[in-house]
């Protein structure tokens, strides 16, 4: 994995986001075997496409001779000419071919190329300058285990800025509010107070709390469908923007834990395009009938749903109201249910001040 | 009546409109007895419902915990709670419940509310921060007085700089040219200077001639539809945005005013949405048939349409062609029909300007 | 020929553009006899109409009391009424009737006309306050010379900055990439270095090589529709905007020219709307068949295509990545067939400096 430093283009990708990360750039279903994908990601268009044993690369999506995009052009194997005058370039970003005058390939005619790393159905991408930190890329390994018809994921797109999804889901009272019966906490969550911890690059939220009868989406695999139960939520933001949930349900004696909990295990990630548009993922792998596909389909679309059709009215219209605004400087009132929300952008607006300082 | 004085959102609300004034906000029909209505007013989004016993009540659109807009919310009895988070709101903008946490309110938890007035068929918003003066707002007792399918309303949303509209009434010899046959003058009104008077927070214009036969929506009901007949306009702009028309006409002796002539009393009223776009009501009552609600019903829709179909194309394409120039730095030539929108606009760039000086 | 120079308007028509010049401002044929033709051109709003005589002339299409667009207005013979308030002005721009108070026509009221020329198919406008320069619109001759159907002229409009139209077609290397069949040169024009000239207000490129069989528009014409042809293809750039191109293919003996050809003589020619929209015209002469009018029309439909579906997807692209960057300071790669397009470039820079500088 190389990165390809470019003085010239540091300045160009200048932008108000955390840089030394992973941001995921698409789910591994989304980029096909012989397709040139592009998505606009911080502000800067990338092209993507696997090469012909599969493995993922990226690229910015702009010939360097004539700035055309890169995703109108030709595959030929595992390079990619542009449409515009042809010059071709291998998946390392080089020019191989000139096919102008003699045919010499000028120094400068080379692509910015960009790590990536395929993992958990995520096509993830390292956007700075430096070295990329596979470490930084936090574990998100029960994707990627048990059956595969357990695990479903989701892409979404809206107009808001992309630290008010993250506010979203790292406050989790709101459910009772915006959502419906499916996923009710029969009002049992917004008088709790989640236990918050901050790590070094992560901050995590806890709730637990008894509801009769559990959450819908639980309920029907419990011994008691009708009858009381324990539940949790366990909720890690890691940066720059993801957030794993877990949330189950239990009835008699065990632990508050996907182990012993009838429950599910969710990634929920988003990628800013620009300052005001979002890429959202949502991933989730259930512990329970994981060999029913039908169910998998028919979940993932109804939590694609409730996303779309309940909370984005709301962000896209805060999105708006707050226009430019820094959400500080509008002076929030603060209260219990934003301790963990709050901390997230305070530590993520720290580590984007280190970065900038060096 | 009180208002919320609150000194972060003094600059928040700073704009270029006069603020010590009162603005249409919406026509009564607008606002349903249980509907939480939503209208931008002076680049501010707020929203307008009424209470229990009818009252309407006036409060930013906007929740001082997460800024989502509170339209969006639902009603409890008079009082409104946010669809995200359930924050509760009184009439008032005081927050009476948070299911968060202990429960306990924070201070900071208020919404701006606006003092109302209803009357004359409108809601009229007072939008400054200082104490709202009752006195600003023109007498147009006529729009409330008599059967009521003699009056009727209708508001009309429009692409253009509201000072636009009002050049647009102020300057009636428009009419002969904009506008088809039923309310020509036969060219009788370009040639006549108005009289001119300039009060303290008032511009008034009036005009005075014969044509034959009268103006088409009153000639059928004189006594010879076809004979000549004396004719006024009469036009009083007062700040920030109203214009009073009265109009009529008469045969045989008789003074030139709606007591002796048939005629009608207008409403002419526009609110800045922003600087390009602008709400425009339009009420009219007359003096003659005015018992008959489907004639009503017909005119209203004729005036209606006379504006949206004739006026406002010429006013989109002249606020377009000017884009974000001041009018007078455009060097316009004017002429002796400019002299009632000149002095309306003068007047008012004097009174922002006396009030920004405090 | 008159230039109405007027101090006020110098400032308002300031822009990046070369004004110094003749632009297209329309075909002949989009100008009808009794239209008021309208069109924005280097950013200002134009109006455009032919008087009884036929001759076009232009004039802002804003009329100088209230601004509104002029071509909204009503025509009488030869003169124009602003539809707002019915001043009504001559084709020299100058008011000659105000129907308001007593009829005097202010001083200031007049229109800003621009001088036009209409030559080989086109209406040319000159935006300088300076006299115009009829020596600075180049000879198209060919265009105006021989039977009606064999030229043909098409409108096109795209969202691109001008200059990137001008690169497209002064880099002829991309056809063989670009393009389909019918004007393949297979493989054969990359490879060249074409022989480039510059010139006070023009740069002038050539290429000539041989192909098996002919350009594909030509092959059916020569006496060996499948055997090898020398071919050649000659484009000059002038001031503008504009691109004459000739292009033809011979068997046997005789000179690379039109005379000895089976060719073409076609005119590029672009007049920028604003600093990222562009109006596009092209016209063609052939020196076959001039006389099927159905081939006539088929072969500019072909043609019209190719640029709309071919070239516009790459134009508007590249156009949007480099938003409004400086094409240099993106630091191209730029190669043997960027020569031509990179000495326009730089020509019209210097010759919009000199220009600038007095």
């Amino acid at each position: 994995m190389n990165t390809h430093v470019n003085v010239h283009e540091q300045t160009k990708l200048d932008h108000p986001f955390l840089l030394r990360a992973w941001y995921a750039a698409a789910l591994s279903s989304e980029v096909g075997p012989t397709e040139l994908f592009h998505r606009k990601l911080l502000n800067v268009n990338v092209m993507i496409y696997r090469t012909q044993d599969g493995t993922p690369v990226a690229m910015r999506d702009r010939c360097p001779h004539r700035f055309a995009p890169l995703h109108l052009g030709k595959r030929q194997g595992d390079e990619v000419s542009c449409l515009y005058h042809a010059l071709r370039f291998n998946s390392e970003g080089h020019c191989v071919h000139n096919p102008h005058g003699s045919g010499i390939i000028p120094k400068a005619a080379k692509v910015r190329t960009f790590p990536l790393v395929e993992k958990y159905g995520y096509i993830w991408i390292w956007m700075a300058d430096e070295e990329p930190d596979p470490s930084l890329l936090p574990d998100y390994g029960p994707l990627s285990e048990g059956h595969p018809n357990g695990v479903a994921h989701t892409y979404m797109y809206l107009k808001a800025n992309y630290e008010l999804i993250i506010d979203n889901v790292m406050d989790l009272s709101h459910i009772d509010h915006v959502h419906g019966e499916i996923i009710t906490t029969r009002g049992q969550l917004s008088p709790l107070v989640p236990k918050v911890v901050e790590g070094e690059r992560t901050v995590n939220a806890r709730w637990e709390w008894k509801q009769t009868p559990a959450m819908h989406i639980f309920s029907n695999f419990m011994p008691d469908p009708a009858g009381e139960a324990r539940m949790f939520f366990d909720i890690t933001w890691h940066q720059p923007a993801n957030i794993q949930l877990s949330v189950g349900a239990i009835q008699g004696p065990g632990n508050l834990d996907l182990k012993d909990c009838v429950g599910q295990y969710d990634l929920h990630t988003t990628t800013p395009e620009t300052e005001n548009t979002t890429h959202y993922w949502f991933s989730t792998r259930r512990n329970h009938i994981e060999e029913d596909g039908e169910f998998n389909k028919m979940k993932i679309q109804a939590m694609h749903n409730a996303f779309v059709d309940e909370d984005f009215p709301i962000i896209e219209a805060t999105s708006a109201e707050m226009a430019t605004d820094d959400f500080f400087s509008l002076d929030p009132v603060l209260m219990s249910n934003d301790v963990a929300p709050v901390k997230v952008r305070r530590l993520l607006q720290r580590l984007i001040e280190q970065e900038r300082q060096g």
